[in-house]
């Protein structure tokens, strides 16, 4: 069976310094999986014609389908359209359909099309216009010696619209011939973890594999929220595949597929008809930040306190003052007074609290960078409290610590549930 | 003059896929950039031998410097020490040095090499070999027909720390007989805006650039936090250009180069020695974790609050029940009583206050999605009040709203300046 690859080519000077992250790419990525058309190579360009010929010409030369992004703009550093046109050998031309197009979009915003938007509905001779549903520059489908060069906007959301409205149907028809085993879905299925070192989670994961797994690759992606655990591979996973990662990850697996921390506990704390208030201090707000990133929040989260000075945690948590002095802001009974501080306060069921030292400074003989410990009141009896030790700058540690929280917060409603 | 050019091969299949942003090129740009090397083109590719033995091969023929990451850990699917001794046709052997670097990093954590680990000793011969600072693959460099090869692994912290330690210095040797002017760095220069849309931070720039100022280019990017504009060109930025950009984008301009929003409001509250507390609805905790990023935050900032319910609005801010009856939540009167009560609970010089709706849901006839509003209370008179009216996803409103709050008491604290 030969498979059908595509290559990326992203084009940009911009691309090629720091600072800047594209994210095209990855969007196409699994687009074209999913239609069964893995990407092999991505390249990146800056805006000059002869680097874009260049890396398009090698692009040709081993893949089928080659999806350009950015270069289509009005200014002259916009260069996709000549490069094409060079390589092909088909002359630009002010294209009718490419014009009425912009224009309409143009005259949506009240605006008229400047000389250097002209630019943009020159097109090669031969090549299918794409409309632009969203921006004025439209983009190209070209067909040459037997590839398919589609040119895209650099924009991520005009990239995105016109590939669904575009080029989407396009692909599927041009590729409809093709047989079933050719186009079958590249499929990958991720898992979450938190709590185990990289390492671990490959040990645990060592033999899973077995005869008939060939082809499905295992990738491990570690993170300040945690280890990341990808099968991929052509068609459906085996459930047997599935079911065997999911045992040996256990409770440390909280999340599959794209699901994040905070969808889990909004999702465990609607189903127990929970609510939840936070007292945080060195995590600043992000657990805030982060159960209010899931939509419909509101319904179980009633507030957050971000309690940085110990008078706050005096006033709004009701923590000792002497308790404070005795065994210091960052200390285990501190974090168990903020869980059930915050929790009376607000008459909330639930109260969760994080106290620590993000650094770099703050630290002492006995209390060094990276210590936090995490508490949770549930009403019935003291409070639970977790201990701490993260490595790493101020933001991986308020990241490590957020996750820490939330986590344990995920561990003791699962427990709650199976009682 | 002719310039020496690098590339760099970024290797791994979780690359190709969506869900995962490749971050070493960036800063593998940036340092190259500054020794005077600029990038051309950089490619992704899976790991498989035959595709990175391929993407080699093309790079050799086209920069004098390919740097990898990646491929070097110690599982079967890392496959950058084989493609490179099948291009240069140097076959691997196991290297003393690399042994004994890995050995002593490994008991380090109290552990011994795996046969697997083993694997990543294996160097090509006549390579140079890289000891890794922080982990346990070696890297290694070497040098193929014109061009020369190095390999780092994939892990940023320790692609990163190679870089510095054992590659770095290897380069200023290899080019230090380079005429000066190929190796004038690259410079870059950015300005960060917010409160513009990215065509009319265009226009503003218009014939900005003068005889003299060839061979710079421009490049915008916008993101909900602003407009990013940048000034990029070898050798030094001609001051006159900076001041004319600086100029042109007037009091949108709200730093420059890599500073934060979060930063300039921390340098101005310290310049001034105020101290600040914030009372967050939609943004969630956001403004707290952004201005807790900068280190000593907790100079500055006492508190800040999350109200997501009316009562804990009531209860922690003394907003009037009978205040968010008449006029909503999300409304202006309840933004300037929000701002009002946070300073007055907090005893802090400024109060800070969003509210509004980040959706999808909570629109009502007269209250879109994206409407929000920001007040300031600087003790002094009536709170400062400003309504904003965003489009986007949810966490797109959430960080713009974030970023007007903070640019809304980054203009009082410029304004109060000037008095």
């Amino acid at each position: 069976v030969t498979t059908l690859y595509a290559e990326i080519l992203a084009i940009g000077s911009e691309l090629l310094l720091g600072g800047r992250t594209e994210t095209n790419s990855l969007f196409l990525a699994d687009q074209l999986a999913a239609l069964g058309i893995p990407v092999r190579f991505k390249t990146v360009v800056g805006d000059h014609e002869e680097d874009i010929r260049q890396a398009l010409q090698v692009a040709v030369s081993r893949a089928a389908l080659v999806v350009m992004t950015g270069g289509l703009g009005p200014t002259t550093d916009d260069r996709t359209r000549e490069a094409v046109a060079a390589l092909t050998k088909r002359p630009l031309r002010r294209r009718p359909e490419a014009m009425n197009s912009m224009m309409q979009r143009l005259a949506q915003w009240g605006r008229t099309a400047s000389p250097a938007q002209l630019r943009q509905a020159r097109i090669p001779t031969g090549a299918v216009v794409l409309n632009n549903p969203v921006g004025s520059a439209p983009g190209f489908w070209v067909e040459w010696k037997r590839a398919v060069l589609v040119a895209l906007p650099g924009v991520p959301i005009e990239a995105e619209q016109m590939f669904f409205h575009e080029v989407l149907p396009r692909l599927r028809q041009r590729y409809a011939e093709e047989p079933r085993s050719v186009l079958r879905p590249v499929t990958r299925h991720t898992f979450q973890t938190f709590g185990l070192p990289e390492s671990e989670v490959e040990q645990r994961l060592e033999g899973v594999f077995k005869a008939g797994h060939k082809g499905i690759g295992l990738g491990l992606l570690a993170s300040p929220r945690g280890v990341q655990v990808s099968l991929t591979g052509k068609g459906e996973m085996p459930q047997a595949l599935l079911d065997a990662v999911r045992q040996r990850l256990r409770d440390w697996l909280f999340a599959e597929q794209d699901q994040t921390m905070e969808e889990v506990i909004g999702r465990l704390l609607t189903e127990h008809r929970l609510t939840l208030a936070v007292a945080e201090s060195c995590t600043g707000g992000l657990i805030g930040h982060r159960l209010t990133q899931v939509a419909g929040s509101s319904a179980y989260l009633d507030r957050v306190v971000v309690c940085y000075s110990n008078q706050s945690k005096v006033e709004l948590l009701s923590v000792p003052e002497q308790l404070i002095a005795q065994h210091g802001a960052v200390s285990e009974p501190v974090a168990a007074a903020m869980a059930n501080g915050i929790r009376e306060r607000s008459g909330t069921d639930l109260g969760l609290s994080v106290t620590g030292i993000a650094g770099p400074g703050g630290a002492t003989e006995t209390k060094p960078v990276g210590l936090v410990y995490v508490g949770l009141d549930g009403g019935a009896g003291e409070p639970v409290t977790k201990e701490f030790r993260f490595h790493g700058e101020r933001d991986t540690i308020k990241q490590r610590a957020s996750q820490a929280a939330l986590d344990l917060l995920r561990r003791w409603l699962i427990g709650r549930n199976s009682r």
